[in-house]
Formats: structure tokens, sequence, C-alpha cells
């Protein structure tokens, strides 16, 4: 049984400065390979944290990857605490500078303290920078140690650290996971069946998770509990059957790509409130220009009149943020596109803006498609700016991939 | 002397499903107030590990704020385990349950549970929800439990553990920071700098962060050495003249709305391959409509043409991917909205699409002003489709900034 702790190291993610994506990064590659992670510590970058938070780790770990602090600047000390953990001295590797002067020049102001590396690790190669990674392994542990620099993380996590990680777990068996997402629902509704399902089946294990007006349900389970995992999902999408999307891993953007692909459909957006959010949401997949034909973010109410043709009598009477409105968008966005689909969401994110009948919150979200078929629907969204177009996002995804199943025409 | 720590449970974080963004939520927070935050540790809500990560951030620090595993599902066990740690029975509490059946109705399956909590805890309201979060005191430490719902999370903090955090620290000097941006700027660049400054200025707490195509700069610093740092900052300014950019708080969109409001000046966005991120990160800040008009996300060659009346020719002659198409598609959204300001992208986020001479990461960014004046610059950046986005929205914004000094004539 493997035990794998993330450390991330880096005074930016405790200031608040940057949200922690690398341990999320790491995460999902180690649940991809079929490992779950026990922790994840993020310590400062000086010495006494540094060898504090690393021991701790690799005591209570047979596996423990670790992020940051290994570049050339002064707050870097990764590579020295870990040496010293693992009783390794370091030595200047000629080698190793030799690729930095053929890469970098001779005057590389770093050339010294990256060349000089653990004899007892492995080095990793860093194809986009000066410092590499290091592996270390002894009988009892590893520990690999990984630069903070995302792009540098991801590349050296793809070419050294899976390679090696999966021919370590080549004969272990792997966990799948169903996912089902739950638009508009309570965490309320869906626990005392959850409870249920748990008493049934022991052996399944089971996840949800509530994010931004979404339940997600997950069921993780061994090759053998396959068929368990599916009657359960059967009895969530025949509960909620109203609402219910089976989700490839969690994402509703994911779903909406794949369902639009495999249909060849494409798909033009008017956002307001969102302000892109969706657009940006959809683009983050590579592929989505298979489908995706673009969205008009007509914040001003003059763009909404010029590029989608919403008439100044609706803004007029019945305003930016109404069913009206937001049903002209979205046909306005697939008469100018000539896409299969449009989604459009037009509502008040705050802090201002609100009024008695329209509250900060109100957003109204239609879907239309070529054949002039649309409908909207009024969502209330409780919370700051943020979670109102984070919610507004995912509630118009769940929309239009249910909108969607009804087809083009 | 204030240690902290920030517990967060949820294995929607460890199994990569979910960003960690209520840790990143609450060190702004706290490092706002002036509190330092020592580790994060993000751990499973199973009991053994609940009960382990609590009790050591409990040993090693003296304010532990713990969010998530309050809710009414089965794998909610935050406030047993606390209440055990901190030596506390739990009873039922009918004026809390009272409060309950009033919001929530009588039929509420979870009143039971949510309503029996810790007596040694000040129980803090949740006005969005029904688990309630708990303040615990002693003389040595403080445990303080919210939500992991963003949203209860939020408010919570807000109305309740920031009064409390502030009365605490009333008679506490606050540390104050001064960031600066450097874009399209090597870290090895400004370490030797920044290895001077730590040496003439021992005080003051430096910071680098190398992030997406951009690095940041920070110093930290007590009211009494605020000469000093502007002094740095100042250094800085000059060294990088070309590029630095003073931040508010290292954020590029606050710096942009700060400067277009001041101005009076008005923006609009034609994006490519951004899809909408640049959009989405300016219309994140609450007031962003003063300024920001919209953004034609033209993903869709049709669209270029249509809205942005970027000519066939162009396209056809330059491609997509080029100056000529940036700089039409940047006059282009200037002219449809009437802006001041335009701001255009175009490249290849990949990972298909590149070719010889225009590989993936080719980006084009253009920034034109209503007098016709227009500029474009071209970028190659490195990494996988996620950087190549993040970085693409960090240049555009920083470019935007520099070109807009210029005025919009």
């Amino acid at each position: 049984m493997e035990r794998v702790q993330v450390v991330t190291i880096g005074n930016e993610v405790l200031n608040g400065l940057v949200v922690n994506t690398n341990a999320a990064y790491l995460c999902r590659q180690l649940v991809e390979l079929g490992l779950g992670v026990s922790a994840i510590h993020t310590i400062p970058d000086d010495l006494p944290s540094l060898k504090k938070g690393l021991q701790r780790a690799l005591e209570e770990s047979n596996l423990v990857i670790c992020t940051g602090g290994l570049g050339p600047t002064c707050d870097d000390n990764t590579k020295d605490v870990a040496a010293d953990l693992m009783g390794s001295a370091l030595h200047f590797n000629e080698q190793l500078a030799q690729e930095l002067r053929d890469r970098f020049g001779a005057g590389l102001a770093s050339l010294q303290n990256q060349s000089t590396v653990p004899d007892k690790a492995i080095c990793l190669a860093n194809p986009h920078g000066t410092a590499p990674g290091f592996l270390f392994e002894t009988d009892r542990v590893t520990l690999i140690l990984l630069p903070g620099v995302p792009i540098e993380l991801h590349l050296m996590f793809e070419q050294s650290v899976k390679p090696y990680l999966e021919g370590r777990l080549q004969h272990k068996k792997k966990k799948k996971t169903y996912y089902t997402l739950l638009p508009n629902t309570d965490e309320n509704d869906v626990d005392p069946l959850l409870r249920e399902v748990e008493r049934r089946f022991p052996d399944l294990e089971i996840g949800i998770y509530a994010r931004a007006g979404m339940i997600t349900t997950a069921f993780s389970f061994f090759p053998e509990q396959e068929v368990d995992a599916k009657a359960v999902v059967q009895e969530i999408s025949d509960r909620f059957s109203d609402r219910a999307i089976p989700s490839k891993n969690g994402r509703i953007e994911e779903d909406v790509m794949q369902l639009f692909i495999e249909n060849r459909w494409t798909l033009c957006l008017a956002e307001s409130c969102t302000g892109g959010a969706i657009a940006a949401r959809l683009t983050a997949l590579g592929g989505s220009s298979a489908y995706f034909l673009g969205s008009v973010v007509s914040y001003a109410n003059t763009l909404k009149e010029k590029l989608l043709h919403v008439r100044p009598e609706t803004l007029q009477v019945h305003g930016a943020v109404s069913e009206e409105t937001a049903l002209e968008m979205a046909i306005g966005a697939v008469r100018l596109s000539t896409s299969d689909f449009g989604l459009a969401v037009t509502g008040i994110a705050g802090p201002s803006g609100g009024s008695a009948d329209r509250p900060v919150g109100t957003v109204w979200i239609a879907a239309a498609n070529k054949a002039g078929r649309a409908r909207a629907i009024r969502y209330t969204v409780r919370g700051d700016r943020a979670r109102i177009i984070d919610v507004s996002v995912n509630k118009a995804l769940c929309q239009l991939w249910h909108f969607c199943r009804g087809g083009p025409h």
C-alpha cells in the first residue's frame, strides 16, 4: 500500500497571492495513476520549516512529492534540506554544468549552484529551466523534488515521474470513479440516499462534493465492484432524473464538449454577468475549437444591441436582466454565428447593481437552438461576486447539456 | 507572536477535483489582517487523519483555522473530533434547533445533528447554511471551525472571525507590502539585485514569485521601514524601467482597473486563443463594468470577420495568428464599441494547430487606442495549453498597462 503525501513549498501560497494549482495538478495526476494522496502540506521556504515539514512527510509516507524551492534564488533551500535529511553529500557535477552551459551560456549566474547536486539522488532533467529535479530512493521511502514553476513541474512529471511511478505500480490494481453531477440540488436531499448506499455497499468509496451550485457524487471502486457502482449510479440517475448528468470526471465542461463533438454540433455564447468565464472554462480544454465558435461578452448594453441584436425596446421595457433579454441574447448568438446552439447569461453579479425585485444574484440563463427553440430559466444565486459567477457558469453549462438533449431542430 | 495554521479538510482537494481556493481565501484574509500563515495542511475526512492532523496543528500553533467537514453528510466528522481534542462534551442546543426549524422547516433531516454542539465552543452563525461554525479558546490556543462551502466560509469569516481577530490584534502593528510586476523577465535577472537588497536591508521581508510569464517581487515591512521599502521599489523600477509595473497587491487586473477608472477610459477586448480568459479575469472584480465594455471571443475566423471586421484578405495572406490580424482585431474592438482602448490576442494554445514557423505557443498581442495608434508584439510562450493561456492573459494585461500610459489619443 502506497502512502503518498504532497509537500508544496512557497510563501506565495501561504500569503494567498496564488492558489495552489501545483498541488491540484499533482493530486489529479496521482489519482489517475491509482494513487490516493493522504495529505498536502504547504510550508514556508525557511530552513527550519522546510526541514521539519519534509522530515515529517518522510516519516508518515513512503512516497513524498515535493514542489518548489529548487530555483536559483536566495529563498530556494529545498535541495540542501532534502540532501541533509536523506544523508547525502552535495557535489559539483561537471556533466550537468556542461549541459547548462550549452543551453544557457557560460555566464549563467546560477551555474555553480544548479550544478551542485546530492550524491544519493537521481537527477531529473528539466527541459524548460535551469533547476534539475531529484529522486531519492531508500528501502523505506521515495522522495521526489520538483520545481514549483508549473510548466517545469508538468513536463518533468510527465517525462520522468509518471514513467517511474507506472513502473513501480504496474502490478497494482487501479481504482475507477463514476461521477454524477446534480445541479440545483441540496446536499441534504442526496445524503440519505448515500447513507443507504454506504450500508449496502460498504466497499465502495463514496464522495459527495457541494461546490458552486452543484452537487457532485463520486463512487470509486476496484474493477470487481463495477457492477455495484453502476447500479448505484443508475439509482441516483433515476432518483434525480430531471437533473442528473453522468460525468466523465466531474467536470461539466468536458461533458459538454463530449456531447457537442459526438453530435458535431457548434456553440456560440452571449455572456453578460459571467464576463467571459463560460468561454474561458470551455476553451481551457484542448480541442474545444472543434465545436466552440465564440462568445460575445456584452457587458455594455450597446454591445447587446449591436452584436446580438437584442432590441432596444426589450432592454428598455424588461431590462438587461430579464427573461426576454436572455432569450434574445441566446437567439442572437445562434444567428450571428449560425451555430447549432446558443447559450446566454445575464444577471447581477454585484456587489452593486441590485434592486428590490432584481437583487444581486438574480441570473437569467437561456439556451436556444438553430430551429428557434429557446428556453430561459431564472436562478437566484446567493453569495459574493466570485460565487455568483462560478455558480452561473455551472448552471449554464448544466442547463445547456439538458437543453441539447432535445436536439438542434 | 501569533503562529497560525490553516487546515482544510476534504477529499475533493486531495483527489485533485478542486483547487484549494478556501486556503487561498483564508491566507489572503489573514495576511490582510497582518497575520502570517506558517502552514496549510489538507487532510482527508476520516476520523484518524482528522484527529492526527488537527492535534498536530493545535500543538504547533496558537491559532488554527479549519474548514470543511461540518456539513450534515456522512463524511462530516470535524465537529466531533475537535470537541474530543478540546475536551468538550456535545449537547443538543434547543435554541439553535429552533433557529434551524424557523429557517429550514421542522423536517430538516440534519436538524438533530446540526443542533448538537460542543459545550466549550462559541457557535458562529451561518446565515447561508445549516452548519454553524465553532470557536474554541483556551489559554494556549484558539481553534476555529468553519464550513468548506466557499460562500458560507466567506460570509462567516467576514461576520464572525474577522471581528474576533481584529479585536485580538488591535494593539499589534501590521506589515505592509509593496509589489512590483516584471513581465518578460527571467528570475535570474532579478535575483542578484534581491540578494544585494537582502544584505543592505536585512529586516525587509523579500519575496520573489515567478508565475505565468511574470516575476512578482514583494517587500513586506513594518511602518518604520517604509523609507527603505520605497527606496528598494524605486531601485527595481529604475533597473527595469521598460517593464516594471508598481502593483497594489500583485494582481495586474486590479492595476489595469485602477488605471482605467482613474482616467475614465473604456476598454473592449478581442480574444482568440485566450478564449474569454482576459474578460473573465477583468470582470471577476466588482466595479469593472465602469470601464469594461465587453469582449468578442472570436474563436472561429468567421466571427473575426463579421464582428471585428478583420479583412478576409488579412486572414488569407497572413493567417489568423499574425501581427496584421492582431492589429485589425484590436482596432476592430475599439471601433465596434467606440472604446478608448482595444486589446486583442491571437495565438496557438495547442496542443494541436502549430506549424514549423508558427509553433504552439506563438501569440500576437495588440493594443490600440481610439486615435488609431496600435502596436502588436509577438511572444513565444512555452508550456501546455493552460500555461499558454495564463501567460497570454498576464502579458496582454501588462502590455495594455504600458500602452495606455501613452494615452488614448
